[in-house]
């Protein structure tokens, strides 16, 4: 295969992978991607995580839909990771449908697929596949792990639970543990799923798959992804331009009348296409779960103890996903465990998806603080 | 009957109720309770409206569950608004289903419930179905309309709609148009219940009522009640206690493993016992809809300069489904018509839920303004 064009890749990886859940799994298939060379002191290899529903199309268009990678904004020819100066690698998480082991995947013990009897996972089971992945690739140390939301979660678990491995940790709009609001919310979705019939306790694969509680744990989970203020920018109380009325009178039924419900439903049935139900489950819990200081004996700042990582923190103003005070959080941990930690409130109207956005100050951040690792 | 003891009451008022929305509706059916005597001059008249899945029952005993009112904290004996001085009325809100006519109700055309085919009612509508009760009842003009959330949109819209009958307006914890992030809650809840198969398009009196989807969209919602901060102090990240388990430990599924799981399970849960799904359609609907400003060539400062009443706002620091912005944007508008207005800003930690908790200064404020009326 020729990696120029990160063509969608896959290994089976033997394990067995022990998990935090208690038992084990393996074979394992990883998919994933790579962009660039690694060097041959093997010092510039960068890990980038996904984000709850993404994939390992960081930085190349996806292989059925032919959009654009996720993060080219950020990783690419000219931009602060750039595979003519980077190893860049992008793998599917476990538990997730992009061609990673999840719940869709065939039980080899069974010849079905797991459905629900997948094991639960968690954040830092996700990380281990990925350094087995990378054992795999031959990368001993990253240079660099880079990631926002959920992405953020696994670069600060990865010096957390591979101290040796990370030279540098960069975490956007991200969070050291779900709150009880966060834990609410996909709670919500997780019942929506649940409650569709035809989520059949996850048997679905015999079926249809529960489309409609899925879109209506997406809508619910989107709302939380946006700010008050760019739901107003972008849609306020416009109506739905319709035929056989007035410009901007009400319709006075349960058709999408305003444009934000056209907007929510549309986020809502899209997103059914491109993603797997039990998969949603799996993820969700796997967040919900996560609490790097319950991991480290209740205090956040033995989470870092072991490692010389650099550390790198992003927020965004109107975040209320994961707050500004939760990256404060991380760093006032990181200060008492003597890391190296730069810490940076970006303003954006656009809520939590703003790191996945246009970011000029986001790029300058990180490609600083790349650089100045050398 | 007997007024001290607020039985359940109805009266069945010939209308015909005509709507903002185009047709007509009557004769419909109001489902009231009153406490105290009306004065011999008139002039002790309060209206309580309540929000989105009250009741009347504001200051007695539910008939059926026997829960004590929903407002007994600022309504009853020795209270702000005191049936020994004050002659108390509350109904249940058109489209409802607490006794006044809505979705569940029987269309006379038919002889079947109106489902769906009932008319989109606004919240001007449920006013002047106050307004018809008010006529009923025998009181000319209101000493005071208020209500909190849904009701204090009522006691904006009752002097905007009926200016000389109303001589003051107590406005709690809410707004005076739903904003994009508020119909973006409701959408979800809406979704959620239609894409229930028992929703049957409404028609599912033959049949189960759509519980599942009811329960997902009061979750939702339920979040939107309660802030941040009060979800961290009560639940946090407390895990249920079960048996066969260690203490604090996860169960590594998909049981309520969080207590705020087990919490907003049991929310959407005991909810479908006590409301109509359809009525839940129709409601949330009547809030997206409004929007006082546009009623009045959309300045909302028109909406108040045809009434002589005085005002009192109040709004809860960490309520962020209707933020004090919300009220302070009333408030200028209202100094701009030229009315008197008292406002204040209450520290709560319980976000919008905090205007039906116990708040001694809530109480002080509203029993303050209501006797500087004299």
């Amino acid at each position: 295969m020729d990696d120029r064009y990160g063509l969608a890749r896959r290994v089976t990886l033997p394990g067995p992978l022990r998990l935090d859940g208690g038992g084990t799994l393996g074979p394992i298939d990883i998919a994933y991607e790579t962009y660039g060379e690694l060097a041959a002191d093997g010092g510039n290899a960068i890990l980038i995580c996904h984000a709850l529903t993404g994939d390992q199309h960081v930085a190349s268009a996806h292989p059925r839909t032919g959009k654009p990678g996720w993060w080219t904004r950020l990783v690419g020819p000219g931009k602060p990771i750039d595979p003519a100066r980077h190893f860049v690698i992008c793998s599917n998480v476990l538990g997730s449908c992009m061609g990673s082991t999840g719940p869709a995947s065939i039980d080899p013990s069974t010849g079905q697929p797991w459905g629900m009897r997948f094991p639960v996972i968690t954040i830092r089971d996700m990380v281990r596949a990925q350094a087995l992945l990378l054992d795999h690739l031959g990368v001993g140390r990253l240079m660099a792990v880079v990631g926002g939301s959920m992405g953020g979660m696994q670069a600060l678990s990865w010096p957390a639970t591979f101290p040796e491995r990370v030279a540098a940790a960069v975490v956007i709009a991200s969070t050291a543990r779900h709150s009880a609001q966060n834990i609410a919310f996909h709670e919500v979705g997780r019942q929506a799923i649940m409650a569709d019939p035809n989520w059949q306790g996850g048997e679905y694969h015999r079926g249809d798959p529960p489309s409609a509680g899925l879109a209506v744990a997406r809508m619910a989970a989107h709302i939380t992804y946006l700010s008050e203020a760019g739901l107003t920018e972008k849609f306020g109380r416009k109506l739905q331009a319709r035929a056989n009325q007035p410009e901007g009178a009400k319709g006075f039924g349960f058709d999408a009348d305003f444009q934000v419900e056209s907007y929510l439903r549309h986020q809502g049935l899209s997103f059914v296409d491109r993603f797997d139900a039990n998969s949603y489950l799996y993820i969700t819990r796997a967040l919900d779960y996560f609490d790097l200081a319950e991991e480290h004996g209740g205090l956040l700042a033995n989470a870092f103890r072991a490692t010389a990582a650099r550390f790198c923190l992003v927020s965004f103003d109107t975040d209320w996903l994961y707050p500004t005070a939760d990256s404060r959080t991380i760093v006032h941990a990181l200060n008492a465990a003597g890391r190296a930690v730069s810490f940076v409130e970006l303003s954006s109207p656009y809520g939590h998806d703003a790191f996945l956005l246009d970011s000029p100050e986001l790029n300058r951040v990180v490609d600083g603080f790349l650089r100045g690792g050398r």
